[in-house]
C-alpha cells in the first residue's frame, strides 16, 4: 500500500509544484494591513484545495485573518490534529530579490538541485503542503486515510497568532486528537532530518520615547532639549552587558538547562561556528561569552533588535532634534522563562533608564512561552521510524532557537503534545529576500509525511 | 531721503508677501535629488528678480545647484557682499504641517500678529529678501543704492555647501567686498533684535555598520549572528557620558570660552529654560552637567543624532536581524575646534568599538569650523545704530548655536568679516512642519536693511 502511495506522489510532483507556485502567488503578508484581502485569498484558497481532496473543509471569520479547519474521518485512532500557516512575512527590501517575491521561480541550490523561490516558499506554504500533498496521494492511491486526520491554518502565525488561543478554546471537541503535527521546522541538513524537540519562547516589544513635541533645530536646541534617539540608543545599548549577557534583572533566574537526550544529540552532530556563521558572511558567535554555541543558538535566550528608526533617514542631512523614536525589540525565551514577568522587568528596567523630559510606551506584541516536547512520546518514535525509512539515516532531536506559539496553546487548550517534523534548509532564507525551498525537500517531506501516516495506523 | 525710503517699504508690503510667496512655491528642497529642478528654478527666479530691480544679474551653473550673483554699483565705498540661500530643509513629515509646505498661508503668532507659513518662509527665503526688498525701495524711492552692493545665493546651505567655496575662490574679484552681511540668524525676541558675533561649528557624518551578508531569522541566528542596530546603538550611546559630556578623547581640547562682551549680554538677558524649552513641551536641559544653560545652547559643543534606520521599520514585526543599521550623527563645534581633527578622533572611537564580524562606514557630511565676528568692526556699529532706530531699543550680542559655513570661507577667501542681522524668531519652526515668518519681522526687517544702508553711506 504505502508503495503504491508514494509513486502516486513521485507521478504528481510536477502538478503539486504548480499547486505550491499558485498558493506562493497570493501576497498573504499579515502584518501588511493593505495585504488584508490577499491573507482572505490565501485562506479560501487552501480550503479548496482541501475540499478538493476530499476534506470536509470550513473557512472560519475571526477578528483577525480567518482559520481554515478540515478534516476526514478514518479508521478512528490515532487522531492527528496538522497545524500550518498561510501567512508569510513581509517582502522588503523587495528590491534586493532577484525575482519579484510573489512570482515564483525555479532556481538552483548551491549543490545544483531545484529549488522553488518566493516569499512563503518555505515559511510555511511549501512546508504546509507536503502534509497536505500526503493526504492527497494516500486518498488517490489507497483510498483514504490510514488515520484521522485534522488540520487548522491561521494567518496570523507571523504577528503574533492573536486570535487563535480563542478558536482553540471555541473548537476543543472539533480539534481533538492524540497528537498534534507541525511541519515548520529546519532539517539538520540537506541530507539528515531533525525531529525539534524543545522551542524557545518569545517576547517582542516595540519601544518608543518621546521628547520635545515637534522636531527641534538642533543647532537652536541642542545642548538644551533631549534627544529621543540618543536615550533610546542608550536603553537598547543597556539590556546586553559587555559579556552579551542580558542585563535585566533576574532575567537568568527561571533558565533551565536543556534535556541531556537533546544536548547529547547536539554534541554528537558537532555544529560549527564555520558551518552556521560562514554562509552569511560571519566568524565568531555574538552570544554569551563562555558558553559554547549550541548554548548561544539553541537553549539560551537571546536579545535582539528587529528594526529602530528616529528622525531624518532621507538622503543627505538634516540637523533636527527629531520628537520621537522607536525600536522593535525581541527576546528569545527557554523554559521556565515567563514571557509576562520578563514583560515587567523590562518595563520598570526602561522606565528607569528614560531621563526626566522624555516619556515612552512599550507595546507588547508577542508573549509565548517557551515548550519542550516529551523525547518518549510515541508519535515521535513513528517519525523516527518514518524519517529513517525515507531519508536513510537516523533524525537528529534539536532544541530550535524559533519559537512557535501555538505548541503551548496546544498543550495547555487541548492537552496534546507536538510533534516538530520539517524540511526547510537552514539556507532557506526565510524571513529575507529570495527564499526558497527545495524540491527535494518538498518531495521527500511529502513521502515522509506519507509514510508517518502509514505507519501511525500500525 | 530715508523716510522716503520706509515709507516705501510701507506701502509696497503686500506686493512684497505676494513675492515672498511665489518664492515660497517653489520646492527647492536641495536635500531631494528629485527636487533638482524645483532649485534650478528658484535660482532663476530669484535671478530674474534681482533684474527686475537693476541688478546685473547671473545665474552660474556649479557641480552641484546653481549659484545666483547680482551687483549694482554706486557711489562706491564701502561695498557690501550679501549672502543667502535659496534652497530649503525637506518637508516631511509632511502630514504633520497644518497646510501644505509649498502652498504660503496667512497664520497668527501667539500674539495674534500675521504669518506667512511654509517651508523656507523664515530659513532662509523671508529673511534673504529682506534685504533685496529694502535695495527694491531705496532703487524705487531714491533712485539708487546708498553703497555698493553685491548679492551672492546658494542652494546647498542645507546640505553643506558643498561647491561655495571654490565658487568663491573662482569668483574673488567679481566678490570683493568691504563687509558681508547675511540676514538668516533670529532676534533675542519679537520686540528685541541681537546680532550674532559667535557661530557654532558642525561636523556632520553618517555611521553605517553591517555585519552579516543578509537579513537573518532571529530565531535561527540569534545568539550568534552580529546585530547591527546593537552595535550601532552602542556606540552612538557612548559618545556622550553619563554627565552628557562628550567622551571622544580631547574633544574640549581646543574649546575657548566665548568672548567676554557677549557672554556679558547674556546674562544681562537673563534666559531661562522655561523661555526656550517650555514652548517645545520641555522643562530640564539636556546638556552638560555643571554647566549653565547659555553655554549649553550657545557656547559649548553639542553631539546630537539627527536620525537612525535598520531593520524591520513597518506595522506590528518581523523577527530579523538586519544585514545594516545607519545613524546621522552631527557636532555642533565651538572656537578653536578642529571638525578635520574631530572627525578623525570619532573615527577612530568607532573603530574601536565595532566589533569583529561587523564593518563600519562613516561618510562625512559637513565639515564647517566654528567662527567669531570681530565685535570692534565698523559694519557692527553701523547695525547696532540701524537696530536701534527702528526697533527702539539696543540690540543683544549673541553667539548662536547654529552654524553658517559661508563665514569662515569669506574670511579665508576674501579676508572679510561678516556681520549677522536676523529676523527670525525661535518660534519660527524652521527645519520642523508649519514653518512661519512673522510679517511684522519681514516688514521691520525690511527697514532695518534700509536704513542700515543708509548710515553705511555715511
Amino acid at each position: 500500500m504505502i508503495d503504491d502511495v508514494l509513486a502516486r506522489i513521485d507521478r504528481d510532483l510536477p502538478a503539486a509544484v504548480a499547486r505550491l507556485c499558485d498558493f506562493i502567488r497570493i501576497p498573504s503578508v499579515s502584518a501588511d494591513p493593505a495585504r488584508s484581502s490577499d491573507c482572505v485569498s490565501a485562506a479560501a484558497w487552501l480550503r479548496e484545495a482541501l475540499a478538493e481532496i476530499g476534506f470536509s473543509s470550513r473557512l472560519h471569520e475571526t477578528a483577525g485573518k480567518p482559520i481554515v479547519t478540515a478534516s476526514m474521518p478514518s479508521r478512528g485512532r490515532p487522531r492527528v490534529l496538522f497545524y500550518g500557516h498561510y501567512d508569510v512575512q513581509p517582502a522588503d527590501p523587495a528590491n534586493l530579490w532577484c525575482s519579484p517575491p510573489f512570482e515564483p521561480a525555479i532556481g538552483r541550490n548551491a549543490a545544483g538541485g531545484e529549488t522553488i523561490v518566493g516569499r512563503g516558499s518555505a515559511d510555511d506554504k511549501g512546508q504546509l503542503l507536503t502534509f497536505v500533498e500526503a493526504c492527497r496521494a494516500w486518498r488517490q492511491a489507497a483510498d483514504g486515510l490510514p488515520v484521522d486526520v485534522t488540520m487548522l491554518f491561521e494567518g496570523e502565525e507571523e504577528t503574533g497568532s492573536a486570535h487563535l488561543g480563542k478558536f482553540i478554546e471555541d473548537h476543543r471537541a472539533e480539534l481533538a486528537a492524540d497528537v498534534a503535527l507541525i511541519c515548520d521546522t529546519n532539517m539538520w541538513d540537506s541530507a539528515t532530518p531533525a525531529l525539534v524537540v524543545a522551542l524557545r519562547g518569545l517576547l517582542q516589544a516595540e519601544l518608543m520615547v518621546e521628547a520635545a513635541n515637534r522636531d527641534l533645530h538642533s543647532g537652536v536646541y541642542g545642548g538644551g532639549a533631549e534627544n529621543p534617539i540618543h536615550v533610546l540608543a542608550r536603553i537598547v545599548a543597556a539590556i546586553k552587558d559587555g559579556n552579551n549577557r542580558i542585563a535585566l534583572p533576574g532575567f537568568y533566574e527561571d533558565v533551565r538547562p536543556a534535556p541531556d537526550a537533546v544536548r547529547r544529540q547536539w554534541s554528537r552532530m558537532g555544529l560549527t561556528v564555520e558551518a552556521l556563521l560562514g554562509p552569511v558572511g560571519l566568524a565568531q558567535p555574538s552570544g554569551e561569552r563562555g558558553r559554547d554555541l549550541v548554548d548561544q543558538v539553541q537553549f539560551r535566550p537571546t536579545f535582539d533588535i528587529n528594526g529602530i528608526v528616529g528622525g531624518y533617514t532621507g538622503e543627505g542631512t538634516k540637523t533636527i532634534i527629531p520628537a520621537r523614536a522607536a525600536a522593535k525589540l525581541s527576546f528569545r525565551l527557554v523554559a521556565d522563562q515567563d514571557p509576562v514577568k520578563i514583560m515587567r522587568t523590562l518595563e520598570s528596567f526602561v522606565a528607569a533608564r528614560v531621563p526626566f523630559d522624555c516619556r515612552f510606551r512599550l507595546d507588547v506584541q508577542d508573549l509565548t512561552p517557551p515548550a519542550e516536547v516529551d523525547a518518549e512520546a510515541p508519535a515521535l518514535a513513528v517519525a523516527r521510524a518514518a524519517l529513517q525509512d525515507e531519508w536513510g539515516c537516523e533524525p537528529v532531536l534539536v532544541g530550535s532557537g524559533g519559537s512557535i506559539p501555538v505548541v503551548s496553546l496546544f498543550k495547555r487548550l487541548l492537552g496534546v503534545d507536538t510533534m516538530l517534523m520539517g524540511f526547510g534548509l537552514d539556507d532557506d532564507r526565510i524571513h529575507a529576500p529570495d527564499e526558497k525551498y527545495d524540491l527535494a525537500c518538498f518531495r521527500k517531506g511529502t513521502r515522509t509525511w506519507a509514510r508517518f501516516l502509514g505507519r501511525c495506523a500500525g
